[in-house]
């Protein structure tokens, strides 16, 4: 029997954005890798053996899924969001690149999904319909004046900012001191949109405040912070959240 | 009976990329509005209308979708990829803004869908796994000085540069000056993905070149095109493409 990897997005915690790509290979795994909360997010059945590890583990999860794709398993390789940003497709191609050189011969293919950004996105309106960067604001595996230097010129380049991983127990300043530091190169009225946990109906938050009174305390591990750049603009409803878009066009 | 909108994201093109999300509005829909190509992708049924239109009339198709909306239709307004990236979704709330006052308080939902640039990226590894950035190249809408001003600041941050909309008939020479632009700022071994018609397949064509090679002429409407940053790597297999990732970790 021959092995083979997928390394699939679940999307952003809702059933039907789930594609039907990932649902086919998720029915004919034999093995399923991931962070426990991403593999408690797939039925169990008989046939189907699950390996759920912690979230700080990356590589290892790896390279134990490329392992069980060598001894001729089906293994899917669990994320939430898109599999390609921030999660889980980079380990798998750094543990290749670095290990057993058999394994990049290996039948080893990435499903996406619907990313957290384009899912918080499109609840708000269109925020992201202009120019647009995405920034890791984990400090785990790169120098925290990287990331500064990334947020400066992002906003000079006036780019619409995504930012993952905002907030944990473990690095409880760096969302503060980013926006003290767009504070300085931005419009304080560019609105900062908090998008939590989006597309799961019982936890679902999301809110917009103008730069000026965006505060870190308001993310956590599943938010996703958007903060616009100097032509995004609010449509104000009636008894309802504003919608949030950026105008395609960047003329005056 | 109350009108609602949606605009829906069809994916990069293969039927298991289009969300269940998706694929349940479209059967409730009365109304189909979109570019000729895309609307082309919804099967005809009884009960459907389907309104095509040329490809540079955005607003006005925006503006048709938000009338029919308040004469009680269905509407689905179609994008290819995600519809809050340089797609659609910007153009009907920009209709909204600019438009009848009333159109704010129609129900209107975004619903995202496989963008481009994540399946391209799939497709051959994970060169999005670090920080990044999207830019249209098109210059219809905004001054071809500020796309130079943020090409020059993207690579200086030393994000990967996702471009959208590389080159047209109309808009043949922009994508060349881009890629001598980067030379001046980025390794010219950094390689470059062009990803055109991803998961039609029977056009969908992948190569990589490092950007010393890369040529504007291997790119047409339908290609997106991947810069990586000075840390993107290739992992070389036998016998097929190499698998271009780009580490997470930014540590030498």
């Amino acid at each position: 029997m021959s092995g083979w990897l997928a390394i699939a997005g679940l999307g952003p915690g809702a059933e039907e954005l789930i594609t039907p790509e990932v649902s086919r290979v998720l029915s004919e795994a034999t093995d399923l890798v991931g962070y426990g909360r991403y593999v408690a997010r797939v039925p169990e059945r008989p046939g189907l053996t699950r390996h759920a590890s912690d979230n700080r583990e990356e590589l290892d999860r790896a390279r134990q899924a490329l392992q069980l794709t060598t001894e001729g398993k089906r293994v899917v390789v669990v994320s939430s969001g898109d599999p390609g940003v921030f999660a889980m497709a980079a380990a798998v191609f750094e543990a290749v690149d670095t290990g057993n050189p058999s394994w990049r011969n290996l039948d080893i293919r990435v499903l996406p999904g619907i990313s957290a950004m384009f899912a918080a996105a499109a609840r708000i309106g269109a925020p992201l319909g202009h120019d647009f960067c995405a920034i890791n604001l984990s400090d785990n595996l790169k120098p925290w004046d990287l990331i500064e230097r990334r947020l400066r010129l992002a906003a000079q380049a006036d780019f619409v900012i995504a930012l993952y991983n905002p907030l944990s127990s473990a690095r409880p300043w760096q969302l503060g001191r980013a926006f003290e530091l767009l504070r300085e190169e931005l419009p304080e009225t560019v609105p900062v949109v908090f998008a939590s946990a989006v597309s799961d109906s019982a936890r679902e938050a999301i809110d917009t405040v103008p730069l000026r009174d965006a505060v870190a305390i308001r993310a956590d591990m599943r938010t996703v912070v958007l903060i616009g750049s100097s032509r995004t603009r609010l449509i104000p409803r009636d008894g309802g959240q504003p919608f949030v878009y950026t105008p395609r066009s960047a003329e005056a």
